[in-house]
């Protein structure tokens, strides 16, 4: 019972990797958003599609390039609920995807063998069941909901004039030396790697390319950047807009730290080195100088840019294989099973960018209740 | 409105530091509980002290030593509810203690000018108002609430056989080597530094003598070990165990990254490095053999130690002179100004136990809800 | 944002009547579950049927007979997640049915027009935006999800030996005069009524008939009894399970008054003819012995059955002219749109158990959360 | 797990009525609201008074006359957090008030027998033990808390000009026939129990006193009304308006029924009675001309008067003797022990105006978060 995320901006998901489907519920999105949508009569059913929306689910698709697992998956969201005449209601916002590239005997050895380092194991051993075809619940593709809502909340940002970016910084040991302040979205996008590093990226396709064909995976970190933040976002002391920022990107697959600002830097720094005087800017405005802290001062927003790195480990599923035992304790080799992405970074970066816009929408709503008592 | 944390197990602290006094409500503590209480009249009022809770809070306590903040708080716990004849009733336990080594004074700089590096210039700026005496709720004595809880959930996971212990591992550039799984709480505690490295914890109180001589600041890291874990706690997909718990240890103040196993050296590793197969232990059951996971797969518990690392940035408060402008614009030298820990991370030590006891009793007891269903 | 219920059986339902299609997701549903399924393939699409579950939805269709609204929904759920192999697996489950008997034009006369009575009225002016077509989301339809998710809850309480039954007691100014301990299902079906008094049945069916020649419409009363109670349930002082079932069926559409036990009868008793005397029964075991509490004392549930009644008002839409003034302030006569039921009673029979059951399964799990600390 | 109330403004009450204190955590105020406090060092210690919500808890103390119980509680608020140079500051409120008044040995008898009608017999079998002294969390004492908090929501309604009354309307058959739109505090202040219709206020305390001499209890009716209410406040589908405020009136003590608009009696209506058509008023607005539905359509605010009524049960605890049998299952007669209400309503109406006032004011954040989005 944790399929839900936020507080005033809810969302959902639902759906495993070789069930019928998986989905989306997003509750409590503002009314009167624009969201053209055209009728989608894939599957024979009439549905609604918001092509604003689905530019978000093509970026985390699978099959976009040769760095990423080549299985085909339906994307396509079909919209059920909470938009009416190119407007959101203020209704739940429903969301589905088929799942149509079904290779579930691929999995069938997985029914006898839990996947080091992955988690079959605790759903089985938590659930007493568990829908080995293709990971169930914990399989990659849960991410499309994110993705799905992190479209609308990116939405919502944009009107507010925030911008969410996340790429990656690192993979392996190719570590991309970049001002995450100056990323641009387009730089992101000009390479499969989605690092904006040219020389960087080239490094790291080869690497990937190198994995892949070994049947191993990489690791690596994504950098998240957000522009033009308000100020005072963030509910203390157990709300902090960055502590919600952790929980919303460890709760990702595959991460294993999360840092902002400084992060495990600020640790060998003194006081008076990490302390960030203020200052004022052109317009009058008094704010932190340096921006050491990474946009955050006892868990409100100061109004500068937002700065985290989240580490993601190597995918589990590889192809080589591995000593391990069955789920009856016998040894066993298990190799070769399953399509996977030699390093998931890439095509993590939109949900990423989901998760951090998820939590700065659900927020701005936590901050805006209280807007008619005090005067920003 | 982020005064609580849990779901199930849920503490909501209250006060500032230079108000009447400090306090946490513990709701949804199970009843039977053996909690011995004696009667407290400090005060001139009749409340209740439980000294096995109280030892915890001293653990907190200033003043404990030469190199914490000399500040002498009132630590004593008064009890208020929730305990009849010994043991806890199932109703909220509410407890509180008095502000009196009040020096308000020390502040009055902090009404003209905000500190760097500190949460003032948030405060002021998202509420409109701001307790500058003391910093207010972000003031770390709002953490006797969290370790007064803790020490209860503490209790409860004791009961169930599981053992919390966080460490110095790290201050400044002094790391100190040791494997998680053996330190003791009697090695913790043997240092004022809570650093159980004894060679490591000298040159981290040399450090931190010579950083409160010049009137600077240190960081470092604490690392986190959960022995005996259950296997099952966490619930997919957005509450995964590690999920919360990093969302726990951000929300307490001055962290800037937490990392669970492997952590940030995940990104280095490949899969076939940092797979950890599954083997069979002498009792015939199957676990996962290196636990470079940390104890957490997929948001769920392995049943192997919990292993995490927590960054904790220098303490924002420093005497050292510091170039700055006014909450009105102009520029201005702070300095001196408050007593303050020139390293937190001793005392810190309490607060991530709290932190993270707290969210593993609310997840054992969501998990508890389905075990009539499910036989483990 | 408040399309959720529960707080760890938690239901969201979403979807607009006259929208692609309605659903319903249902979080933390305890694995292991039976639920047979089978294929479905209307639609194009492959999804799950699970025929235990339809069948509580098909007593709640329209067009079931006479006394009912005639349209035809198709009101049968495509299951999509969460059940593996005939058996929940601990996931959330979501659930559609498509809205194909679509008259959208009937409602146009909506758009310029609010119904006395009606919802549009205050979505109109709360959202800004209001789909007429058939009342989005304040349409009776967005019932299908409660009663689909009653269905799993009233198979767990099933499994507790749990029996939550409703009745029509009451129909304009017909009262049938029952026991409500004694009534049964079979004596519930026998009347497409619901009444299981016959000779009063039989006169309401009359009356409705009347209502709906006369385009007019009819309230009423619902009875809801429980059986085979556990001891227990409810978190005192705010979640008493009193409390939440009236929260749970005030939610229904069209609900006026809630009353437990002697309900507003208890207005005009004294203490010492209301208060029940505990008495011990043939198994030893002690209880109230004349149940007017109707199965709580202090918001926790006391072993006897639950009884609780419902005041349901006339459906609004109605055939008959009515004058009022439409959305630009312009004073006209409404007269005749849109199909509906001249008695909502007979139908929402399912909602109320559905209702019941749902906050019956939420509170028994939030009280096994506790088990392991409290032997009963 | 109860012991909280509300989503963004959020009241945690705890205490027992014979432990040493009982009080109360507000979450969620707004900052800025002017709360002018002086010291309160009664009791040794130094604590805040708020004379403003003092007057409130004097409203609901018990002794204030001859008609309510005569046991004088200490009832005065310790302020302890929250409150900075006479304004809140988005802190949480923490209050609290000493026990003072204990005789523990009135209640010895309770520790054997449970009253009939009374909660100690569900407590002690919920959770295994029970603070039979004076009740524990069960006891009206209780409230206190609720009626604090209240007196805040009552203050941050009046800003908004809304203002909440709760008086009395019925004790046992004494009915007093008014129009709750046009009851006033003044009305309802003028007599001891607090009925605002003179002649039939004199009969009811002539029954009451006269059930205070036999040693009986008396129920009643208490009526709600809520003047200049604004429109859309409530979240539907399940968290509407009149679904959280019957949620929240029904959680107070000895509560059995609750009403909206024509209530129970929508019953006997037909739509075309009960329907309310809309019409524009003298400033242009329009809105629905009766307002039978009590304020309410769809779960959302018309702007329309509140109107709701609540049963309340005769008290349970009286001094007549009783049969029933002890917590041994042996035959007994209880009587007389305890202090007592003979009739609560009069003391109630300051509980029921708190649990209403703090619904509207958690409804109207929750509505004014997305206040940015609608214009209204």
């Amino acid at each position: 019972m944790g399929d839900s995320f936020g507080k005033l901006f809810r969302v959902t998901t639902w759906g495993e990797s070789h069930g019928p489907a998986i989905g989306v519920v997003v509750e409590g999105c503002p009314p009167l958003l624009p969201l053209v949508c055209k009728e989608n009569s894939a599957a024979g059913i009439k549905t609604l599609a918001c092509p604003e929306i689905q530019k978000e689910l093509d970026r985390r698709r699978p099959g976009q390039n040769e760095l990423v697992t080549p299985r085909q998956e339906a994307d396509v969201a079909h919209i059920l609920s909470g938009i009416f005449e190119g407007k959101t209601t203020g209704a739940p916002i429903s969301a589905m995807a088929f799942n149509s590239d079904f290779k579930s005997e691929d999995y069938d050895v997985f029914k006898q063998t839990d996947r080091p380092g992955h988690a079959g194991f605790t759903y089985r051993a938590k659930y007493g069941i568990y829908d080995y075809r293709g990971g169930g619940r914990s399989s990659y593709r849960e991410t499309w909901g994110r993705v799905f809502a992190g479209a609308i909340a990116k939405k919502i940002l944009k009107k507010l004039g925030i911008e969410v970016l996340a790429y990656v910084a690192q993979v392996a040991d190719i570590e991309a030396h970049i001002d995450p302040n100056k990323v641009t979205m387009k730089e992101i996008e000009a390479s499969p790697t989605r690092c904006p590093h040219p020389a960087s990226a080239k490094l790291m396709e080869e690497l990937i390319e190198k994995a892949k064909q070994e049947g191993d995976s990489l690791g690596g970190v994504v950098g998240v950047i957000v522009k033009n933040m308000p100020i005072g976002l963030g509910e203390p002391v157990f709300d902090k807009l960055d502590a919600d920022l952790f929980k919303a990107l460890k709760s990702i697959h595959a991460t294993k730290s999360v840092e902002i600002g400084a992060g495990s830097e600020a640790a060998t720094l003194k006081g008076s080195e990490h302390n960030d005087p203020f200052a004022v800017d052109r317009s009058g405005k008094i704010h932190p100088l340096t921006n050491k802290a990474g946009g955050v001062l006892g868990g409100i927003s100061t109004g500068e840019n937002l700065i985290l790195r989240v580490t993601f480990k190597p995918t589990a599923t590889i192809r080589k294989p591995q000593s391990t035992v069955t789920v009856s304790g016998k040894k066993t080799i298990l190799e070769g099973a399953g399509r996977h992405d030699p390093c998931v970074l890439p095509r993590a970066i939109p949900t990423v960018e989901a998760m951090t816009a998820l939590t700065l929408v659900d927020h701005y709503l936590r901050d805006a209740a209280y807007s008619a008592f005090v005067k920003r």
